[in-house]
């Protein structure tokens, strides 16, 4: 018989941020999948995984680079799912384990969708994560949003006019990966008054986080792919 | 000494959805607040959190109706932050709990608020926990938002002009809060060719949730508070 693939969300980096359901499938299952960056890199979602759950797991690591070039994705996405579904053929349950959520951004969606193709039958369960928007909040103590408030979520490397319209629509706004387009994102809340009523989040969840109000600090330092900024229109109270 | 105040979050219903660290300090606590709705009614937030914790806390409910009516709020709000303050003055530490996250749409933004200007100082942790959003992607095994898509979280309550405008500039959107508005939000999707582009996902993450992608049937039931409306542009893949 098939096994089953579960989708894992370990959250955005502490381990006591796994779900009690993430904890009981990874004691519970002998073969866990996850996603490497770069050849030899460690892999972030195992990190915390194992920070959680101490188990001698047969491993499969799935080389997935951070490119935007498709043409170069779709090998890697073929090659991982290939991976996965020997271990489901072979009638063993396996975890696919992912930073944040398996909904949201993850890498998770284009594997099951290769496996889908590879495999007649597919028996998949999602366990969600904690997203970094929310650690975020938590650790700032701001909200996302509240009452009839909107929330947007945008990565943050749609293009500049997209940026200034959500801007201009929405009450809650945040974007993903700033590490690079900060710089590009910064002159608009300035131009647009907000510069004050933003929060940049750096790792937030790990150890080494960075949290800061002040958008200047953060236009001066070297900034980690994993960082976001949030800007409350209505500012902080 | 002063108490410490924790917002937790509880998750979106199912109590294995509770992170470790919301179970430890759900342990470590002896003081629980929870939001009731009406008088008499039970706590969905204190049902999920004793489904994950065996514990006798001592508790303090606190009546926040759910109302629009903000005069009516403001005083309901200064009267459970009158209670917690009690509390932490008395020197024990207090855990609020919350459903889904403490800093998407809950009221523990607005008693922290009121705490503030009661207490001089002020010891507040909070704790994310899964939201809805989340949940329901999980359970209809669909992506919130992949790539450079955006992704926009509207309350049901929204205007309609507002809702068209969402859904004519955003990739992914989710209406929070439909169960009595998705009678008018249902024509919207009609008119643009979005019927068959969405999934409408009640109490998920609770024993009886209802999820269903045919909007037909949906707009036939008698809808929950507690449900939601994802519309994914792009079609589910």
């Amino acid at each position: 018989m098939q096994g089953k693939l579960y989708g894992i969300g370990v959250g955005p980096g502490d381990p006591e941020l796994l779900t009690l359901k993430a904890v009981r499938i990874l004691k519970k299952i002998d073969y866990l999948c996850y996603p490497i960056s770069q050849p030899g890199k460690p892999s972030i979602a195992l990190e915390i995984a194992a920070g959680a759950v101490k188990k001698n797991w047969c491993v499969a690591e799935l080389y997935l680079p951070m490119t935007r070039d498709d043409s170069v994705l779709e090998g890697h996405w073929q090659e991982a799912a290939l991976k996965i579904s020997d271990i489901l053929r072979s009638g063993q349950d396996c975890a696919f384990i992912t930073l944040g959520d398996p909904s949201l951004y993850s890498t998770f969606v284009y594997l099951v969708r290769k496996l889908k193709v590879i495999l007649a039958e597919l028996e998949v369960e999602i366990v969600p994560g904690i997203s970094s928007p929310n650690i975020l909040a938590a650790q700032a103590q701001v909200s996302l949003a509240e009452g009839e408030e909107s929330f947007l979520i945008i990565p943050g490397i749609s293009d500049l006019d997209k940026i200034g319209q959500a801007l201009d629509s929405f009450d809650n706004i945040i974007f993903l990966k700033v590490g690079r387009t900060f710089s590009e994102i910064y002159p608009i809340l300035q131009e647009k008054g907000l510069e004050e009523k933003a929060v940049f989040g750096e790792r937030c969840g790990f150890s080494d986080e960075y949290l800061s109000f002040n958008l200047q600090d953060v236009a001066q330092r070297q900034r980690d792919y994993l960082s976001l900024l949030f800007v409350k229109k209505g500012g902080f109270k």
